[in-house]
């Protein structure tokens, strides 16, 4: 299995950040063709401190095939615009094999 | 659930770096009280190019006291100890909520 990783930085507006992720970017992301899942991670901490990230969101996938079929596709070319457009400079992406 | 985070930079030596996270470090954290799950994720890319990152590590506990304890514990002191030993300066550590 492999997977599409969204790592994002923490926002400065975070319910506004929060409103769109949910509401609006989540769903999107969830159209992908051949998304098995989506987790959403919520980061609270981290040890000996504060984390500098907010969320990472973890797409789950067959395939590298699979995967990269869905980012091209119409539903992942919106949920990608969609991306840049609230968290463009919060966001990094990662392609990753689940060993 | 929730988990403890490992995101690891690429290594100068991918080779020794992959040699000591399987061989030593991997199983370390796999001793932790109360793990629930160690799922290794290896980057192999990004949207566009080539990621910056070589590995996000994702280990599952039940509560956040359950992992707050396992860090504290003798074996999640030996892991943190051998972690800051070989990734030190490649390594960030968060605490997540599965939502």
């Amino acid at each position: 299995m492999v997977k599409l990783i969204a790592i994002y930085k923490k926002p400065e507006d975070m319910e506004a950040f929060d409103r769109h992720y949910h509401e609006v970017h989540a769903p999107l992301a969830a159209k992908m063709p051949g998304l098995v899942s989506l987790e959403v991670n919520q980061i609270y901490g981290a040890p000996g401190g504060e984390s500098h990230l907010h969320l990472i969101a973890e797409m789950l996938f067959e395939t590298k095939e699979a995967l990269a079929e869905a980012l091209s596709s119409p539903e992942g070319r919106a949920a990608g615009k969609d991306l840049m457009g609230f968290a463009g400079k919060l966001v990094s992406m990662h392609f990753a094999e689940v060993l």
